[in-house]
């Protein structure tokens, strides 16, 4: 289905247009870390060089290019955040080599093609919002054979955790459908109709919202009990929209303490590694998994298991992952998961399958 | 500017969609007992008639006109909620008499005009979501001369209050502008990157959303330290969307206690009477004003005043409103609010002036 502009800038762009929405992402220690050290560790990359910046937001990026030794530095940004960059880059007297575009990436054109693409692209479980595909599409138009892409390299990752967040959702839906009852029981009664019809409608719509959605959180890695896999490994510079529109994965995970299975949780890292050609000086990793201190905007998704199960250490996992982008919007995810789990003592448990939604 | 229905979906009609929502609508007491009093003490005027429901939700209303007798009800939903509007209609056993149609009321066509034109449009405020315009399109095109509104009149009220949000929201602005400055500061010293140019916008931007976006607040009857006023009466039957689009008006109020003017409060009713051929048997009143037993989920909007001031009894306000639908929604609105305070003693004190948004 075809994407109406105006409806993807109301659902998804608009929150960017504000510098609160910004400073999240600026005080994001980490995020900030991994690129700022990305970009002036490998200024080499940068030296004398025209970069591209993928949705330059409040223009950090942009600016550290312009600052690590960037010729020219072309900074586009769908939302009016560009008129705030501009300003931004001004007052930091790059003007003359940071050049904000105001307009989406696959509208524009630039004079010439860049030596390097950076942006910052990834959302919750690295390709919620499917921003990437603008990189890809800017990459296929405006990076030089050879070119760099900042980051390089996207792993997603899955692991099966524990979490008491499961319970109180629980809790939650229970409450929520016993006040329905209620409901349906007082509009008989106090108004002669009967809306017992939607009883099942109602618990379809809170299941999903309560019990299928995930959620974000921020792990402490002592909840995750059982080895972490990779279910998609993406490399930058030659991964096409296709490649990343549906992933489709099964990795195996040993539990490592007896626990209860609540929840699977996924999370992503990128690399900056340059290419064969032109290799970095430092390869520098943004991760966002579960970390006691160094924790992300991002978190981890959540993906809970109602009603969750008793494991053992030892338990053999095979855990199958499927997703894609939801009908109604590109940009959200319908994510399936299934379990199948071979206790210690070698007897095989009756499979798992969950459906959720990435909101 | 000419509306994106697209657009107007994601950003209005997509929670109407929901059955949640629904739910916290048909569970308003306040709101259904108007209603369910204003058809079925009214029944003379549903007897045998032609009925249109605009924005029939779950049907609810659309099946209390049929339950009083009417002889066909079109009830017409621009939502997917239609479809469990039908659904409920079966299970009540009134699909020979209401017909569910799924589309806006701008777009569908009725085989008939009708006697009786019922309609719950009413937002915060009154006119927010700006759903009376649907009413009024339908009423120009489907309602017999002479036919009925219900309700057939609405009016707004405003009134000075206290309230003790006002130092909490002006607390959570001031830790936030605080925060903005160490977050200046540290980005400075960290990455190397100016963003004191942000400070303005920021500060603009929170104050928007802080200080000058309405609030929606229950309050208690207590709060209301003045007379309220009327700032606006429609008469449903006649009322053209040049009158609706929007307010201004002038009123007065007296103070009743020595107190904190901390802000404007702004609620509505409106009246099911029929009309002067053919009157309501009993007048209803549906009305959002404070109300310690009595309150609704449309709550009342509060419009805070900082600093707020002290003012003592038998001190006289003059209260000017100005309201207009803002440029970019034209569901949603900007309003402001000028005060001329005579003090007991005669003395005029010097004039506010603030400007709201109702988002
Ligand atoms: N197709 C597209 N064209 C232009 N900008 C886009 C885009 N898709 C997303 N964006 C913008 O990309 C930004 C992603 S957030 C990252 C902002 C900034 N680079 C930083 O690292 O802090 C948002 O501001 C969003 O509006
Ligand atoms: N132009 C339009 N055409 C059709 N439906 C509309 C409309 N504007 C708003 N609506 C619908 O009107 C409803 C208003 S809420 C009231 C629902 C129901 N009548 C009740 O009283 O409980 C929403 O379901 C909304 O989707």
């Amino acid at each position: 289905a075809a994407v109406d502009k105006g409806v993807d800038f109301a659902n998804y762009f608009c929150t960017y247009a504000y510098l609160y929405h910004q400073k999240e992402m600026l005080s994001d220690r980490v995020r900030m870390d991994a690129y700022f050290n990305a970009v002036f560790r490998n200024k080499h990359h940068f030296q004398g060089k025209a970069v591209l910046d993928v949705g330059t937001g409040s223009g950090i990026l942009a600016i550290w290019s312009a600052q690590a030794g960037a010729r020219k530095v072309y900074a586009v940004e769908a939302t009016k955040m560009a008129e705030h960059a501009r300003a931004l880059v001004k007052a930091n007297n790059l003007e003359g080599i940071v050049e904000v575009i105001e307009g989406s990436i696959e509208d524009i054109t630039l004079p010439e093609k860049v030596d390097v693409i950076i942006s910052e692209w990834m959302g919750y479980f690295l390709l919620r919002e499917s921003m990437f595909d603008s990189v890809i599409c800017a990459r296929d138009r405006w990076l030089k054979p050879g070119g760099l892409m900042y980051p390089s390299h996207a792993r997603m990752w899955v692991a099966p955790i524990r979490s008491r967040v499961v319970d109180q959702k629980k809790d939650d839906y229970d409450r929520t459908m016993e006040d329905w009852y209620n409901f349906v029981d007082e509009t008989k009664a106090s108004y002669g109709v009967d809306m017992n019809i939607f009883t099942k409608p109602f618990k379809d719509e809170q299941r999903k919202y309560y019990l299928q959605t995930s959620l974000w959180n921020n792990l402490h890695p002592e909840q995750v009990i059982g080895d972490a896999g990779i279910i998609k490994d993406i490399d930058c510079s030659t991964a096409t929209i296709d490649d990343i529109r549906s992933v489709r994965s099964s990795i195996s995970s040993s539990i490592t303490e007896n626990n209860r299975f609540c929840a699977y949780a996924g999370w992503f890292d990128v690399h900056f590694r340059g290419n064969k050609q032109n290799p970095a000086r430092e390869e520098i990793e943004l991760t966002t998994a579960p970390s006691e201190e160094h924790g992300t905007h991002w978190g981890q998704q959540v993906f809970l298991i109602h009603p969750p199960l008793n494991v053992e250490k030892g338990d053999a996992l095979i855990i199958d992952v499927s997703m894609d982008r939801s009908q109604e919007n590109h940009r959200l995810m319908e994510v399936e998961f299934g379990c199948e789990i071979r206790h210690c003592s070698g007897k095989l448990r009756p499979p798992l399958k969950h459906k959720f939604y990435i909101e």
